[in-house]
């Protein structure tokens, strides 16, 4: 697809280039012809199978990686849904622009670009090593303001799309997605209540740990939130639905994590969800453009609640279970050695019809 | 400790110097510290806590790495509870040798020392690149003799320790285990039962693939062979009786694995546990040297019935679900690159004291 920034009438009409099945079945027949028990890979043998699909060849190539963190504010945090203030949004965007945040140091042996962009943090200083893509200095206190008006929203879905497209263009050929943005557990869950009808009590955890009477304030806050704007979900999500349900109860990180997603069916590239805010921008993705879920690659369970709904919701598989709740793509990144490990056997593992051991442990029919 | 080969005496007396708590709370501390929301990373945190309180220093090592492969066979594939003969350990481990076996090619660009020790393959070839440890070419039928005699089951044990004790010699900060042997989800299960007077029927699964005649076939060997040797469970497991249900019923892979734990509470390294066949030769440790279980960590949640149940009885959470079912150490493998992404954080995340993030994200009291 060649376009510089989609408009409204057409995010609301794309429909993207769904993977080729054809390519998951031979990338199958190619496990099958590995000299190991069947299906003995599990989750990670369907997962280069969906790979070959999304990239279209039996042969899928992984080896450049990126990894998109999107940071942004949120007026909501005014709130009192949080335990510390916006301001150290723009701290650790600081540290993620000369890698030192976590997700930098954890990933400092591997090989992954990392993007890290400014979407809409709370300040007027340039960050050094971060992407300037600024549309506003956070989003409007969601209790009794839209986060943002319709240009931002779009403008921050545009944003995501172009950096996968920038991706593209450099021969990426998988992509995790990270965040970073005080208050976005309390965006994400307004935002899947929304999608979902969920009642906010059920799905809204304690983020980066608030005490009883902090998770008291946010619920409240996301319910609040809720009845302002009128979102209690309905029966039939349409596109435009979830585009209203985004722009008024979501922020600017999640606009562009949605971007990332879509970006990823347009072009062809697998996206790798991290945690629950991730999870939650995969999910009103896939309302906003169906299909692109098909796309998408899950990582772990985190620990806030809600998110083994959303991937299930997405019909994907978490294969980390480790109650992580960092952000800033953390669990995302685990993926990409465990996929490299598992694309090293599927490319090279010996066949069959190379060994002697013609019927080791074939399946018996 | 300072031994040659133990002796059955010393084996059933041997008392591990514990992990010490004060490097996992101050290792705790030390995650506590990093400019991150408290506990994030998880089980991960939890997991070097605990290799920080087994290598007795709050700033473990697990630079150096191995893997060892136990590979032998079993008498009672004669009973026909798989789907290939034999001869395929042999092939498998001379693949092994020459690191092309699906773990090989797994973890080719990982700096790993795998140890493939033929510790009772049914042949008498010197496989290369496999560690002559042959102790009998495989062991008796279960469903009407014994695997082993007590020197066989001791001198496997031995061996296990023995390979630690040399990983130990070398710098070796954590070890994982791997088994290649046709028939041993048979003798495993067998021994799981023996362990913990489980009904056969509830988790004897279909190993490589069984079809249900197979596993029918499987199931009904089990049961014979507890029959035969008297082993339903009993309410205290002692030492010894661990012992004789290991010798009767489990096999000179399980039992050299059996070794590599108690090695690894010896030598204060911790193990990586594979698979169901790996995990039950752990159980079996923890029954034969009480306080074993304090020296292993748990990989994936495989696909044999009963696996999670076995890491459940030793206190152990897997962080990888991913449904596999390939032995070798392939699960137990995926952990190191987990590990090392954590570790980098942990030794070398951005600390409060040194940002302006003083307040990021810490618990509310």
């Amino acid at each position: 697809m060649d376009f510089k920034k989609i408009t409204f009438e057409q995010l609301m009409q794309i429909s993207p280039d769904l993977p080729e099945m054809k390519f998951h079945d031979e990338s199958k027949a190619g496990w099958d012809g590995i000299a190991k028990p069947i299906d003995s890979l599990g989750n990670f043998e369907e997962i280069i199978c969906r790979i070959a699909a999304i990239q279209k060849t039996a042969k899928p190539d992984i080896s450049k990686k990126a990894l998109i963190i999107m940071c942004a504010d949120n007026g909501v945090v005014s709130e009192g849904v949080t335990q510390t203030d916006s301001s150290v949004t723009a701290s650790v965007a600081s540290l993620m622009g000369k890698r030192m945040s976590s997700v930098g140091v954890m990933t400092r042996d591997l090989d992954i670009d990392i993007i890290t962009a400014d979407i809409g943090i709370d300040t007027d200083d340039v960050i050094p090593g971060v992407r300037n893509m600024k549309i506003a200095r956070g989003t409007g206190n969601i209790t009794n303001m839209p986060a943002m008006d319709d240009k931002q929203c779009l403008d921050a879905i545009n944003c995501g799309i172009g950096l996968v497209k920038e991706c593209a263009g450099e021969g990426t050929g998988i992509i995790a997605t990270g965040e970073m943005g005080i208050g976005n557990t309390t965006t994400s869950t307004a935002l899947l209540c929304a999608l979902t009808g969920e009642d906010p009590v059920n799905v809204t955890g304690r983020g980066a740990g608030l005490s009883d009477e902090g998770l008291k304030r946010k619920t409240d806050a996301i319910k609040r939130a809720l009845e302002f704007h009128g979102l209690k979900g309905t029966k039939e999500i349409t596109r435009e639905y979830a585009f209203v349900a985004l722009r008024k109860v979501g922020g600017l990180d999640i606009a562009g994590l949605a971007g990332i997603y879509i970006g990823g069916a347009l072009f062809g590239i697998p996206v790798v969800i991290d945690g629950f805010i991730s999870a939650v921008s995969a999910l009103c993705a896939s309302y906003l453009v169906p299909g692109c879920e098909r796309f998408m690659i899950a990582s772990h369970t985190g620990r806030e609640k809600g998110t083994d709904r959303v991937l299930d919701k997405l019909g994907l598989k978490p294969v980390i279970t480790a109650d992580m709740a960092l952000g800033e793509g953390t669990g995302a990144v685990m993926m990409f050695p465990l996929l490299d490990m598992a694309m090293s056997l599927y490319k090279d593992g010996v066949r069959f019809n190379d060994t002697p051991i013609e019927a080791y442990e074939r399946q018996e029919k």
